[in-house]
């Protein structure tokens, strides 16, 4: 049967010994989009061109996010991210973001490129909610991932 | 053309000034899934049962989070934070999770409820890595509304 | 049988709904000590005579913790406090931290004295244990309670 | 001679007690500046005009800042922030910043004026040092301010 | 007489500098108790048995508090903190919490321990005071420690 | 034409990556002053004597501000600072603060050091306002920088 590393043979939860592991150069990218109508979709199109600070905000929000997701997830252990991107892109339903983290740590950083894409996306939905309504963020998961001991994969 | 209240007219992002609106009990409801593998539900289904921690983690981490949600999201009103619950309920493919939020405060908390089920859902997924590392985390969205001048709705 | 408020019938936590609640003033007070050796003792009393930082900084930091108790303790209800005082006396076998807290809101300030005072001790803990590596932080309790529908009291 | 109200007499620092001030509508507005040479200044200008996020950031910053405040300088009531704008122009020896913060609360905005100019004229500097690495920033004050006992004033 | 590192000599407070010290493992354990009235160790025990969040929300409360150790403790050093466990036992007059802290770091991890076992009292106070208004948190002390210069003891 | 490392090619905002470099030992000196009137000069002056915590308030929180300046500017990497001082003294026309800052990473901490001297003088702005409403911080800017590729200079 799968064992849960993150809690102990009670049930309880606690953060993991990864003090033994060694420090090394570890990626994620994680990806996640948000569904909107075309009032929205326009609203942000006509914003870019005109400077508009809607995508920039949310690229913030998520590389800010990114840094504080030890304070965001109870069990994810502090990590010295040493590099973030965001990419936003709007197409013909809504907008995809795309969020690398990089780290020279003990443990991956999935959890913290699924955060920066999560606050990014939030980010729009607030921005964007005058506008419509009934937006929906979905298909938030990690994308690819090098570095540590699981080796190196893309989804 | 819809107009983004969140920029002013040179496109720059501001909060907007809510100084002159009433205190009025508001309520939001929000939802969101994570779809895992058979192992992972089965983690969690069987530390329930032996007093685990898993969606206790979930639970508190998402009610923490929507106490912050001024902190991550950053053009949102910080707001008096009245009452919060989070839901969450396994079925066939993974886990449901579900926040509601009140505050008697001059902006509404769709946010914070998103806020919450986007934090609890990447505390599951932190904690079910070990045993499935391709989840998705979906189908977020606001599905009632209470209060405030656009008045109530059920999605 | 007692029923926790911060729990559902099935055991969930929660931040109990309070948005019904009228905002009032409300004041409480919470106390607690640091038991520690004379060379702990004398180190406090040589810096505060010589315009030393140790009480300072446990009083700010106090204070400070005060102000993010709702951040700290899961299910706090965030309050806007508006008054926070924060007194430390040495005494003949270690120091005594005494925290005020009041707001006008729908909850009541315990959790932020004690907070304060918890912040307060640690600090204390925290510049004196080069000198003493066995001190004990203990006897902390609200000692005054004012406002709110429980009325008032003292310990 | 003058009394402190964040110290008691005795020196000690206190969070002033405002419980019993009403809520009224209060605005205050700050600026401050940061001299760049002419790289840095062309560096914005070029971003600018490309949709460089450089002064979208800053004002972000500025605005998140804003919001912390009490949790950045000690003795700062927390206050529930109902508008924030945050200016940003380049002239001829560098950028100014101009922040207006609106609450309705029981004492002033100007700690959040100052603390987003300065968040904001970081930022910048944060973003040009690899261009200028001698900037200075300054002439941080209060501009103007509204409600409250102290009656409206504009410097 | 004796020197506190964390003040100079004119006693102005100091982060003390660590960067010539090398990243070594290191561990702490505190321990600490809430007393309880029989109202309030009832709550819990049928909780525990039904599923109830009371002892996973302290618990996670302290594993959160410990990771932002340095942010409520003024002169602490940041530190990567790779391992938390945090245990809670109830017996005949209360309850006690005992927290497990690891770092590969250039300090000890004392205060993020004693922060933990403290946050997780604090979370037990709040959740039972409805059941008992005269809770006592006491007896907070470091009771183990290794690596580090000091070397290991047990208190 | 210069280029800015914190944005890339088309403009957006990103944290850089430095991965690849090596931690070493970096420190950096940031000073800047605020200019007050004789009765708030007064108000310090005889506050140190009888030992009042304004020096002390700013102190500390230009500390802790220093540790939390990757959440303040957000494209700052988390670095674990290894050392604080910060120096305050009171002279003809205000005060100046000087604020020197300590790591072993892999980026420089102007930012630091910088965010360290903006918070103590606006605490000191804070604690004097009542006194002076019209004083103005200016002149931050750094002083001093060692370690780092950059190499070591003094402004």
């Amino acid at each position: 049967m799968s064992k849960l590393s993150h809690t102990d043979e009670a049930g309880a939860a606690r953060m993991v010994d990864v003090t033994a592991k060694a420090d090394t150069a570890r990626t994620a990218t994680a990806t996640g989009r948000i569904a909107m109508n075309d009032a929205a979709r326009t609203a942000i199109a006509e914003g870019s061109a005109a400077k508009g600070d809607v995508f920039a905000a949310a690229r913030i929000a998520g590389i800010m996010a990114a840094k504080r997701t030890s304070e965001i997830i109870p069990l994810c252990h502090p990590l010295p991210l040493t590099g973030i991107t965001l990419d936003l892109a709007l197409d013909a339903t809504g907008a995809t973001a795309t969020a690398t983290v990089r780290t020279s740590g003990k443990t991956g950083v999935e959890m913290e490129a699924l955060t920066a894409v999560s606050a990014a996306l939030l980010t729009l939905y607030d921005m964007l909610k005058a506008v419509d309504k009934h937006m929906t963020i979905g298909d938030i998961h990690v994308s690819a991932k090098a570095g540590g001991k699981s080796g190196d994969w893309t989804a």
